[in-house]
């Protein structure tokens, strides 16, 4: 099993237009060989920002390596960035295998 | 849905001990109101040390906050710290909530 998380850093204030951006976005992932599961995470907030993850579930490393090559994949990042004040610094990515 | 996480920074070539030291731990998580599924998750190394996560997952973030107050929390931590010396400072607890 892997998981892929994209850490996103929210401005104060602008948490259920990011959350809106991601619930009107079609990500073509059910058809994805190896895809397993999607869910965006909220996290916690300090003065500035709220913490927020894509969290998504793969079979293998390998299914979502052959997806972030795929037509779906820059489908569903076509329109994906959405106003751009609302991001406090770029997205970082994060894989993980789960080993136990 | 709660998803609880812990990060650990590794000292490399300690990678396997610390997967070990998961392995023959005792979580009582089963018997647990409200959890759902456990992971330990192995992400990306740097020249210093590798990033783990342990992930779980939970009904809610209630369900998780009702077994950190529990004996089967106790139990379960009270032999969790290993060797001091394979860890590169305290673990970072980050807890999330699926808003999709």
């Amino acid at each position: 099993m892997f998981i892929a998380m994209n850490r996103f850093k929210i401005a104060i204030g602008h948490e259920n237009d990011f959350i809106e951006m991601w619930k009107s976005r079609e990500s073509h992932l059910d058809s994805v060989p190896g895809f397993k599961a999607f869910h965006l995470l909220q996290g916690s907030s300090d003065e500035n920002c709220t913490l927020f993850a894509s969290h998504s579930v793969w079979e293998s490393a390998d299914s979502f390596n052959a997806w972030t090559q795929s037509d779906a994949f820059r489908k569903a990042h076509a329109h994906a960035s959405g106003a751009k004040d609302i991001y406090l610094g770029p997205p970082q990515f994060e894989g993980f295998e789960a080993v136990i």
